[in-house]
């Protein structure tokens, strides 16, 4: 059967697999046939709002040891992926320099264009271009997908999307190249050398979104050694002068305004050479997941599911508010226990001073520590769960409303304690160790169920693989059969959330109460250079291959980043404030030294907001060369 | 000689004319034969850059009694206006009730288009789009304007701005329509009437930028009106209980955050119907007053004055800045000396207790209220020459560092005294007599120079034109030479600036101290329901018309109003901790006094900013639209 329809498509001899298809065990003939055929069939020309009913791309099947045929490989023809480039939109770099959107018509004018050259697209470019053609591959008359009358369709329903959520489809990615992983793996943390990442070649390998992670952790790493290096004398020498960590606190909040601007001009640099800062943002289709009766969109005027925005908002604010409210309600009620068990643990080293009790002294801590971990991960499911029950129309939504309600709850948890030792217990000894404690407790906890078990546990699963393989045949390098089993049982990549959550708790601890504990900067960078290690090995060789997502900055990532920054100016003033040196200064009025500080609060703030607004968010040469695309634009625009 | 080049353009029976050009007395006949064949010939295909070399356009010298020639009238074909709409990027009503940029090719599709409907373009429409033709006239190989040797152009230079500046072209203004201001004046001021101003027929006459005025000035005195009922009582029954302050205030203080976004949201409404909210800012030319020498544009390519931007730093931070602040510190000393004479006021009425004295109290005040007016006048003027001088390549960052001067010396000369009253002296019945006697009389003053003034001198002037032309011929109406000659010598308009620095002013006494003087929002309900009538006096009687100005928003002023309202949090929540009830409720401890005014403070920036977040600027309905439009322009390139 197989042959039947794979000469429909374009044959191309050399045909290079990109994507997987993995259906489900046992799907009926028919489907297979009706699916395989509309991504393989030609193109018909227009149609209504130009929907894609056929993708024209090439597939094949893959025969593994148990003639099982539930895997297919998914390739396309060279002009095919060109024209590809152009629906979605790449931007690339032209002869002269400039950054131009791709056009099939325009092609010649575009740097390391051949018509031989099956190298001008990057092969994650390919991978997301042939993604984004199956996500578009659209219903057409169907009422239903042929052999599963419970799975609906109607015209425009994307059909990839109804064949995951019926579990047809099992899973669709992009296959490694294990050539290129090499190579890449080699430069990339292959040998021990202090130098920056290869973040260009990590973007053609893994896509922009990635990137720009790696790229973010590296400049934060780099804008943090300043700190570090100015926090080391404070630990070595026991400097307690109040007026020393007045400086530092002050240079640590402006440092910190000052790095957060400079980011996005960096990234405006990056993703203008990648293109990304150019591309249009295409319009967004429902996600997944969501679901309503059939209603026509009012932007699109096609038939898709629509959901009430009112019984979004109801869900959002009687159910979801509530619930994350009971969780902080919650995660402060275990804060309390664990001042208890602190206490506890302080009575009995004083009753009985020994090695012992003073080890115990900071399990209290490494407890809460856990404790803390076990809930961020327990309470991240609910918050899937109910972001998802609220139901967004799109992704973007979706995603900013988990995020935030991750963020809120991560926040407290992580700093509630903290904010409790110095604001009301006045401790700043206790606050020291416990920021020690904590920082370095999740730093290594972070470190080790991110990557190392997941890789350990994927080590022995790839032996256990192989040695089936191994008695089947020779070990003859890993054939693509072999690869195809291999990566499909990977872990998924579920994106950079956790990554840049993980970052954004770490800013939290160094900036928050930076003038207590000035150490608190050596640490992140040391854990961070040794990140940068780990989430490289992380997406080489744990998880499958992610699809390459075009992106132009890091999102709401930037604004969590900016009010920590804000929150971090508030918190250092009233510590400032409430440290016995500065106390002494006013030794007559309390009231001259709180007006001083509110003073001095007020003051940096207005600072950072001039600040944020001086510094343009990109560099001029940048800035001149989006001014002289769009006046291009508008010239041709007059030619016409 | 006239009609020589008369008959170069299409001659068209029905001349109406737009706009009026009035050139020096004695202006060189080849000069004049130049320009005008310039402005009449037929535009040549395509080009480099697609540059205007001939406009196309009508002109008709206006013979006056005295047989002058020194005055044309220019018009347009209806052709070459629909033309002209398209090429300055109209945006109009579809018949589907649609918003789309108007081309020529799908005029068919646009509602009351007709072939023989000369009113589908608005006629203050119809002279922007003459004026944009005109300055976007260029020189194509003239080294210089004929007979004017020292006036050198450029390939590419504006020919009018060159004419301009030196001096041969006096100015261009547009014609008034007597009929339509007839009915214009009627339905805007003509009868006392309670209701909304005819924002749209103000905009088909006057453009966007004043109807956004109007509408802003309208929409603000509308809000202010809650605060004026609820501050009334105050007055009445001299509340002093500071609970109902505090109420006052807070209410105060959420009130004009929500009016700012709700305005964002109403701006949006009235601008997508207006069409501005869509159009494409066109890219812009270098500002008239801007010199350099010749080198190339990096946006454009062209020819064109260079002015090294570090040259401009230096003239901004080096020379603009210092003396801003030595302005800053003359209005400081100024405001001692008022102090001063206050004080020597009080003394006086304290020796011999009078009704003479009692009055003398309000002197200084009054004084000083007027000093201030005049040395925002002549600071007006210095900023203006300074900002001139800085040499900015754009009007938009002339007009943004203008403005940003002009406020700052502003908000200090008008604010210093009743800060230092507030929060130096801690007299806040003096605060309250002083914001009174401030506000009114910069009220009085205001209304006084801006319109009444003019208006009289305007009348006395046109009597004075009327008597000479009646002995001429006999009276039958203002014939087209008469309404020119009365018009040219209008006083020009220029812009909304002064208007909205007023209301910045105003909404500054409403909110900083709005918790120690709750009249002031009554004051201000009341002047500006007389400003509206004085300005659209203004508009329609004192200036010549101004050429509309496609503006999709307020601009700068809304960043303004903003920070005014944020810095208003911060006055009212140090005033209201200073009262003495409020100092009552903590008998035993300043301290907790003001760690609750600060965290109270802190409470309310934090609500501002998310509610600021939270509102979404743009109405569900223009999102959609604005969605709607952008997914079409996403789809019509596919199917290219």
């Amino acid at each position: 059967m197989a042959e039947s329809w794979f000469f429909l498509g374009n044959f191309e001899p050399n045909f290079r697999p990109l994507v997987v298809i993995e259906l489900a065990k046992g799907t009926k003939e028919e489907t297979i046939e009706w699916f395989t055929k509309r991504i393989v069939d030609k193109k018909a020309n227009g149609g209504e709002y130009s929907m894609i009913f056929c993708a024209q791309l090439l597939v094949k099947p893959l025969v593994t040891e148990n003639g099982d045929e539930n895997i297919y490989l998914v390739g396309a023809s060279h002009l095919r992926l060109l024209l590809g480039a152009e629906t979605v939109g790449l931007v690339k770099e032209c002869n002269d320099n400039s950054m131009r959107t791709f056009t099939y018509s325009s092609r010649k004018t575009f740097k390391y264009f051949a018509d031989d050259n099956h190298n001008f697209l990057t092969m994650a470019e390919c991978q997301y271009i042939i993604k984004h053609e199956l996500e578009n591959l659209r219903a057409k008359d169907e009422k239903m997908i042929p052999g599963y009358p419970q799975a609906k369709l109607y015209p425009g329903k994307s059909i990839v999307r109804r064949l995951l959520t019926s579990g047809i489809l099992v899973q669709i990615f992009p296959l490694h190249d294990r050539e290129e992983l090499k190579k890449l793996r080699h430069s990339w943390y292959g040998r021990v050398k202090v130098g920056y990442q290869p973040l260009d070649e990590i973007r053609c390998y893994f896509g922009e979104t990635i990137a720009l992670y790696f790229g973010f952790l590296e400049y934060f790493t780099f804008a943090l050694i300043p700190m570090a290096v100015i926090g080391i004398p404070y630990y070595v020498f026991a400097w307690e002068d109040y007026d020393k960590y007045v400086m530092f606190a002050t240079f640590n909040l402006l440092w910190s305004t000052v790095i957060l601007e400079v980011w996005k001009r960096i990234c405006a640099i990056m993703t203008y050479r990648w293109g990304t800062l150019l591309m249009k943002r295409q319009f967004e289709e429902p996600r997944p997941g969501f679901h309503g009766v059939l209603g026509i969109n009012p932007v699109t005027g096609r038939e898709e599911p629509v959901y009430s925005s009112i019984k979004r908002q109801i869900r959002i604010y009687l159910v979801s508010l509530p619930f994350v409210c009971l969780c902080l309600y919650f995660s402060l009620y275990v804060m309390m226990i664990y001042f208890d068990l602190e206490q506890w643990a302080l009575d009995y080293h004083e009753e009985n001073e020994s090695n012992f009790s003073s080890l115990m002294l900071f399990v209290p801590s490494i407890i809460y520590a856990v404790v803390i971990e076990i809930m961020n991960r327990i309470y991240r499911y609910a918050a899937e769960f109910l972001t998802s029950w609220e139901n967004h129309r799109l992704e973007s939504s979706y995603q900013n409303h988990l995020i935030l309600k991750v963020l809120v709850f991560n926040f407290l948890n992580c700093f509630a304690s903290l904010f409790y030792i110095a604001f009301v217990l006045f401790d700043m000894k206790l606050l020291r160790q416990s920021l020690a404690t904590l920082l370095i407790t999740s730093q290594i906890l972070n470190q080790f169920a991110e990557s190392l078990l997941p890789y350990w546990l994927q080590k022995r699963h790839k032996k256990r693989i192989k040695k089936r393989m191994c008695s089947l045949k020779a070990d003859t390098g890993l054939s693509l059969v072999e690869q195809v089993n291999l990566e499909k049982e990977m872990g998924t990549y579920f994106g950079t959330f956790d990554d840049y959550l993980e970052l954004f708790l770490q800013f939290g601890y160094v900036s928050l109460f930076s003038c207590v504990y000035p150490l608190a900067a050596v640490f992140a960078v040391l854990n961070n250079m040794t990140e940068i290690y780990s989430d490289a090995l992380k997406m080489c060789r744990v998880y499958k291959r992610p699809f390459a997502e075009p992106t132009a900055n890091i999102g709401v990532w930037q604004l969590a980043f900016e009010t920590m920054s804000v929150i971090s100016v508030v918190t250092n003033c009233i510590l400032i404030g409430m440290s016995p040196q500065v106390n002494a200064l006013f030794p007559d009025s309390k009231m001259d030294l709180i007006l001083t500080v509110a003073l001095v609060e007020h003051l940096l703030l207005a600072i950072k907001f001039i600040m944020a607004f001086v510094i343009p968010d990109k560099p001029r040469h940048i800035q001149i060369k989006l001014a002289k695309l769009e006046f291009e634009s508008l010239e041709a625009l007059k030619q016409q």
